[in-house]
């Protein structure tokens, strides 16, 4: 019986045994970061360290000449070896019954001539991946995080030769066909934003076998993955993708965010030498983005960013604003007056406010200023009221935000907040974060404030599931896509 | 004899002697934070602290009851009082002969009928402030910069009631219509780039009186100023404020940076109850821009992100790219594809190399993986070659980088640099910093890696005036500013 699609994605992201072709001893090796990225980070399964050259123990396990050697079955091979001898280990691969490959090395289509010759060697070898399942090559190997990287349950599984070692488990999926974002860039990611969880990253690489498609259809029916973010060069199987986005806008918790390289001939000719995939035309990618209906990034900042936005959203079931009816609450008429012009750039807008939620608003004004009648509030001199009223500063603010909330028509809040030690610090933060929370409205933060004392409430926020940003666009554009995904649900 | 412009702003930006009017020994009011303002920060003119209610000493400084009390005479009065008591006192400061008042408060055109009364008043009192100039009302005061807070010449003139202790004199005016960018979010700026230096802020508020064209007017004929960033929500004489403009193209080492409030009819709304002005309608706020040539920002991290870029490249005398013609250094296949996607979309291009820079990247190539002929240099294979041949990774970047930038029509570079301890602290930074500011083109680096080693560098390449950025759009569009000014330069 032909496996399932989850079974043979099970092989790579949720292996019993592995046999790390190319282990090494040497420090400075892939080889050897590979054993020790799955030995320090509690890989549950068994690893095989393969090596004709090596004997001894690695990391405290027996290298093996061969993978025809190990007794056991072995359900995966990571390959760490140059690219010339890839098809005759394939083959021993073969012969062991092993299900899986995950091929590192680059050097096969993206070199031109050669490599394409060791690319028609391996599929004459793999019978056309009939025999082998294979992911790569020129790719960065898989990660599944079951347990951060600081508590007991630490570990999962990670085959690249990207070292993790501080990580958080979250509902977060990448699929990345440059291996940069599945290395490099996801430490800088983890490490700039400690809180931000990840379930699964995925390095395809060239895709000469396995591709995007089969990994987002097995992350669409996987519960512990919310978020699934892309980056792709080029689009394996489109009309697929296209189906399996379209999948994505039946199931109510899954968002998928896309950023795609090569929109332009300069950018194609920059993947090329780098995956070997010629990007489609600039009409071809815009037809199959716009059917797939996906949130769509522009760099990669953004694209974590994005991620990051919707990975709070869903941690904490806030609902997704269906009109874009926003309100603000800030303490500057400038940064009221640009975050206002924002707001109607990106098509969002102020509802009026009804009677009741007025009400509360005229209470908390002095008279020589009154609230205006629409949701955007300036909260200056509500706090100058306040304070002759000897009420804190947090007061004035907790009111105007519950009052904004509590209308009906409003979904989804803006907030400044200016971080200052004196003023932060003495703030009681697990209340004001607490009844953010209580609202199923999304409330979106704008900080300003000391460098250090804005790092603290980052932090603060972020474990909290509270979207935060230093910049005005990015906060607009941030709440703007989850419009966007609310109007590509269909349920 | 009519003073000069000069003359008029050197009151306030120069002052040899400043009233404080509601100068207060309580510690909660601004009128007691202005005073402190001053003394602290090293004011070398004589300050006088009037309150009618106050006795004694104030930081050292004798109270006056009144203006009209001091002997010796004053050129400047600085309010903090309430607004229904400014028209008496400003009265008094006519007859004392003080030249400037900047009046703090709110409570003016903004708040509708009874602010417009108020400033009837004034406007009768001061004879069309014939009889005295005025900044504000409903402002932050100015700032004037003269030595680092951390250095023996440490201070300035600080009129605002916001508190500045850490700050560094660069080549910086900000001009702002919303107090907060002279106060909160300046302080923001400083702490958050410690190494960005300012010379003036100028809150003009309701601009009642002075504006920003008398400000821009000074700057442009001040030999320490750069860069002029600009927050406006109006235009009080929008054909002045365009000869300005015009004027500024002339100049080589002049560039004007602005955010414009009130872009839209919400916009325009949360403006008028901040500083009581009605933003002129879209089309002829498109007209000024566009007359003006001046470069736009969209938001207040943009706005000194991009005075920021064009502070650094003054201060070490890069040439502003005349064509926008970019060449880009990256160990990234992904982030060379979506860097190549966003120059092509900011109209900046990659130029074909000449021979001699083009064998100077193929000696650094290996065989199998040659240079592309034109200026986007993939690294990662000539790092491998490297290794091979026992040279350090930051040795083969820096002969990319040679390479490229040797090449007469590269005008720039971007450069993407992964900080991670065992990489870049190894780095003899100052060698490769040196290097880069040896060449007259621009170099822009990206940053990704540990969030930790990611700030170190950052403050290293920030003292030595190289612009990074840890996302590719923002690098790419700081990058086309320079070409815009470049194309608005007429000379």
């Amino acid at each position: 019986m032909k496996p399932s699609n989850n079974e043979i994605i099970d092989i790579f992201l949720n292996p019993k045994s592995v046999a790390v072709i190319g282990a090494s001893k040497n420090l400075v090796k892939g080889g050897n970061w590979i054993v020790n990225n799955l030995v320090t980070n509690n890989f549950k399964g068994r690893v095989y360290p393969i090596n004709p050259n090596a004997t001894g123990k690695l990391l405290g396990l027996e290298f093996k000449k061969s993978v025809l050697d190990i007794e056991e079955d072995v359900d995966l091979a990571i390959f760490y070896i140059p690219n010339r001898s890839i098809p005759e280990l394939l083959d021993d691969c073969i012969k062991k019954e092993i299900k899986g490959a995950i091929i590192e090395a680059s050097g096969f289509e993206e070199v031109g001539e050669k490599g394409l010759e060791l690319r028609d060697k391996i599929l004459q070898i793999t019978d056309n991946f009939s025999k082998i399942r294979l992911i790569g090559p020129n790719c960065m190997g898989v990660s599944r995080i079951d347990g951060d990287s600081n508590s007991d349950e630490k570990g999962g599984f990670f085959s690249g030769f990207g070292t993790f070692q501080e990580y958080k488990r979250g509902n977060i999926a990448v699929i990345s066909q440059s291996g940069m974002l599945n290395g490099g860039y996801l430490m800088h990611v983890m490490s700039k934003y400690p809180e931000m969880g990840f379930r699964y990253s995925v390095s395809v690489g060239n895709k000469m076998d396995l591709s995007e498609v089969e990994f987002l259809e097995y992350f669409l029916e996987d519960p512990s993955v919310n978020v699934i973010a892309l980056y792709l060069e080029s689009f394996k199987y489109p009309r697929k993708f296209i189906e399996l986005c379209k999948k994505a806008k039946r199931i109510p918790d899954k968002t998928i965010i896309m950023i795609k390289g090569g929109l332009t001939i300069q950018g194609q000719k920059a993947s090329l030498s780098h995956t070997g995939t010629l990007s489609e035309d600039s009409k071809l990618i815009k037809a199959v983005m716009k059917q797939a209906g996906i949130i769509q990034a522009r760099d990669f900042e953004e694209l974590f960013q994005f991620a990051r936005t919707f990975s709070m959203i869903y941690n904490v079931g806030k609902i997704l604003p269906k009109h874009g009816n926003i309100s603000m609450v800030v303490g500057s008429g400038g940064a009221g007056t640009i975050l206002s012009d924002l707001i109607i750039q990106y098509s969002l807008n102020f509802p009026l406010l009804g009677d009741e939620a007025y009400k509360s608003l005229v209470n908390i004004f002095p008279d020589w200023m009154p609230p205006n009648r629409f949701a955007l509030v300036d909260i200056w001199p509500a706090m100058e009221k306040g304070l002759r009223n000897n009420m804190m500063r947090e007061e004035v603010i907790q009111m105007a935000i519950d009052a904004v909330l509590s209308e009906p028509e409003v979904e989804g809040l803006f907030n400044m907040m200016f971080c200052r030690k004196g003023i932060t610090n003495n703030r009681d933060f697990k209340l004001f974060v607490d009844n953010l929370n209580k609202s199923k409205k999304p409330v979106f933060l704008w900080l300003v404030g000391e460098a250090k004392e804005v790092r603290r409430i980052t932090r603060i926020l972020n474990k909290n599931n509270i979207p935060n940003f230093p910049n005005l666009e990015n906060m607009v554009k941030n709440f703007w896509i989850l419009v966007q995904e609310s109007k590509n649900k269909r349920f």
